[in-house]
């Protein structure tokens, strides 16, 4: 995407979300919700945005450090004016716990992550093992993982790294979209890769106690 | 496929595979090798007959339930004049600790395994923890299951299922024949799934010794 002229002064405007480390430890009590859910690389928002008006009660966090999608998500949360259940982070993931206590997430979601598909940055993929255990310690204990791609290297990379990583894998999709799923949220970016006759790869990780 | 009639005859007349309990605990004496793979569910036999050939320094046992399938593959293995590596057991997989000892397996091979379908019949399935329990006490330390299928559904089970069951996954591939394998044998079975433009899904499961 080309980069948007008004991005940054817009996000500066939004002072709102400018500091995400004041809700560390209390984000239930900030949302005024039971539960946290986070999705890292939230892009344009469809998704975190959509998902908090099906489930108000759940407290819906969107993670994003590039400038113009973060400014066209916060725009997208103002315009469809969400509710308190609703918040945003415009910062670079590697930095979670610098705003979540440990086991303050109950679930995360890693929606249609960028693959960094040469082997040299395969440290950027939201799936690399430096991630998983910032993961491992910020989710509760009933805590899961949903990931979402139609990149096939990506999902089998973490598949394989999940499972060697303490988590275990809760459920699988391998075409997500031959079924009909109600209680979800299908953003325009998954709609293009549908559209192209792609599987959507979709997976479930716990953690795994067992070895705590 | 339909009943062979001359398959039962044929299988009583081979004397040779009558008793695989004879080699339980010698199998690598038996067949003169360090290292000893099995199949399971061997079918017509194209994958262990054609890689006792590819890979002479390693014991293949081929095991088929299935009359017809089991005379086919004793045939083709006659035939082809496979060497000592090679042996067979025309029984049900269920029994496989009658044949070997906990740990003399190095590798067991899934290929192409009957689904079965129906949720009431999950219990046949080959990657079904009764199974997985049987698995794990066969294989040696560094042992491994490699599966291979073109069914998503039983794909996607499996990978569930040993994920909970004290496996981890080493290696997955989503599109399997999308990259070149030298070293593989194609069979018959899978060349008509290739041709139908199914992917043919992966996958190599190690033991999860952290949990011994």
């Amino acid at each position: 995407m080309r980069r948007l002229k008004w991005a940054k002064a817009y996000l500066e405007e939004n002072q709102l979300y400018k500091d995400p480390s004041i809700h560390k430890g209390r984000w239930k009590k900030s949302l005024g919700v039971d539960e946290i859910h986070v999705e890292i690389g939230s892009g344009k928002g469809d998704y975190f945005i959509g998902m908090s008006k099906i489930y108000p009660h759940i407290g819906w966090i969107g993670v994003e450090k590039n400038e113009s999608v973060a400014a066209l998500a916060l725009r997208k949360a103002h315009s469809e004016n969400v509710q308190k259940n609703t918040s945003f982070i415009y910062q670079d993931a590697k930095n979670l716990e610098e705003w979540f206590m440990d086991g303050e997430i109950h679930t995360l979601h890693l929606n249609f992550s960028d693959p960094w598909p040469k082997n040299r940055t395969s440290k950027r993929r939201l799936s690399h093992v430096s991630f998983l255990e910032k993961y491992y310690r910020l989710l509760d204990k009933q805590g899961e993982i949903q990931m979402k791609t139609d990149n096939r290297s990506l999902f089998e990379y973490s598949l394989v790294s999940f499972s060697n990583h303490k988590f275990l894998l809760k459920e699988v999709y391998l075409d997500f979209r031959a079924d009909i799923h109600d209680e979800d949220v299908i953003s325009e970016y998954e709609k293009k890769f549908m559209e192209k006759g792609n599987p959507i790869y979709r997976a479930v990780f716990i953690k795994d106690t067992g070895k705590e």
